[in-house]
């Protein structure tokens, strides 16, 4: 199978970071973009609740005739990716194993200091240690970093208030030498984190590892525009304004 | 009718800052507090989304048997409150009209400068400063806030990223005679807004406005002690724990 048209799934806008990177990557024909934003967002939720808006997403999907599924958020493909692909008859492909690949791809040393960030139910779920311990990797730091989600989608991309936070969760915190950014909202802010660690660290983003995934999966073809369509369970015009500021950015 | 047990709802934990004013007035047996946590936040959403997720909270109080319900959010109020009006045979109070209240008690001089803070849709809906125009204050400016509400529920009730985020939306403000706190998560920040502005202006706080609404509109009793009974739509226990802070901060 040659995926040719996609769905990709965000609890509400932060899935627009994976969508600019597929995009980017001139694989698909068309992608149908689906935010649950009357509900977004996952992140400070429990499993079972993150699980039941999932599966019902998926209710969304099933009348779009689409060859892939996309979780381009960290906190779902954490919690209801199995469940999700065991009610699915297509492909689900999460965030969270291709960013660990990217990862193991680039950082040899077992001994390296790798941090994890992101939201509440992202690091509780401990997923990307737990992935990285199996890997052999031993020197790993998780943290949850929920305020730069508010931040990001209100416009702050730089500045006192977003360097500020950076403080408040980084301050004891030793340069690492790979940061996973594991909620779709961060790359936005990546420059930002990186400035504050000297720019030393090697940045895992889930929109660049999942293009990479797909390219060694599949046979991909390329073409010269992409469809995309967007969808939103509440005020699509706001979906849309914040698209056009992300995907621009 | 004398009410003795009232049921105050809101989509989160915020309405706690208006429980505990209520608590402190000891006029009610039984309070039940119901927060819609498997879908806060609703100031960031559309009218249509947050009248209809009100609209089934509705449904949980109906098998609770209470005599008068207390919204508790300050979004709910500005968009929700007649149609919860409409499908309940009890009183529905919001914290709206209360609040407007409290300040025209407090503000006789109707060219004072007053500023209202809120989130994204409190503001949007303009009924503050609506409400105040038709009693004559020609004075008044309106701020969405939104990113003391995240702030609030991370714990950060003072320090360098709330200051930044304070400076972030005051810079520009001048000192005003009267802030209303349009928000139920900013009564737990008002000492460092209020600070902020050299303690100059007078604050309107949704649980104080509340109590004197209520004392003023109906006869109630005084109970030596009150039973709280708490419900929530996820994470029971994170309401709880919250609960624990919030009532003794």
């Amino acid at each position: 199978m040659i995926p040719r048209k996609i769905g990709v799934f965000d609890s509400g806008v932060g899935g627009l970071s994976v969508l600019k990177s597929i995009i980017s990557s001139q694989h698909f024909e068309t992608i149908v973009y689906y935010g649950d934003t009357a509900r977004v967002p996952y992140g400070t939720r429990s499993k079972e609740v993150i699980t039941q808006y999932s599966l019902e997403a998926l209710e969304f999907f099933n009348t779009h005739n689409i060859d892939l599924l996309i979780v381009a958020c960290n906190t779902i493909s954490a919690y209801a990716l199995k469940q999700m692909q065991q009610n699915a008859n297509y492909p689900i492909i999460g965030v969270i194993e291709p960013g660990v690949l990217a990862l193991t791809n680039k950082i040899k040393n077992k001994d390296s200091k790798i941090l994890i960030l992101g939201t509440k139910a992202t690091i509780n779920s401990n997923i990307y240690a737990t992935l990285l311990q199996d890997k052999g990797y031993s020197n790993i730091q998780s943290l949850q970093t929920s305020l730069f989600v508010p931040m990001v989608e209100e416009g702050i991309f730089s500045g006192e208030v977003l360097n500020s936070a950076i403080k408040y969760y980084f301050n004891n915190i030793n340069i690492p030498d790979a940061i996973i950014l594991g909620c779709t909202h961060f790359p936005l802010i990546s420059k930002e984190i990186s400035n504050f660690f000297n720019n030393k660290p090697i940045l895992i983003h889930s929109g660049e590892s999942i293009v990479e995934y797909l390219q060694a999966k599949y046979k991909l073809q390329r073409f010269d525009t992409t469809n995309i369509e967007f969808y939103a369970s509440d005020s699509l015009e706001k979906l849309k304004a914040t698209a056009n500021i992300w995907l621009n950015q």
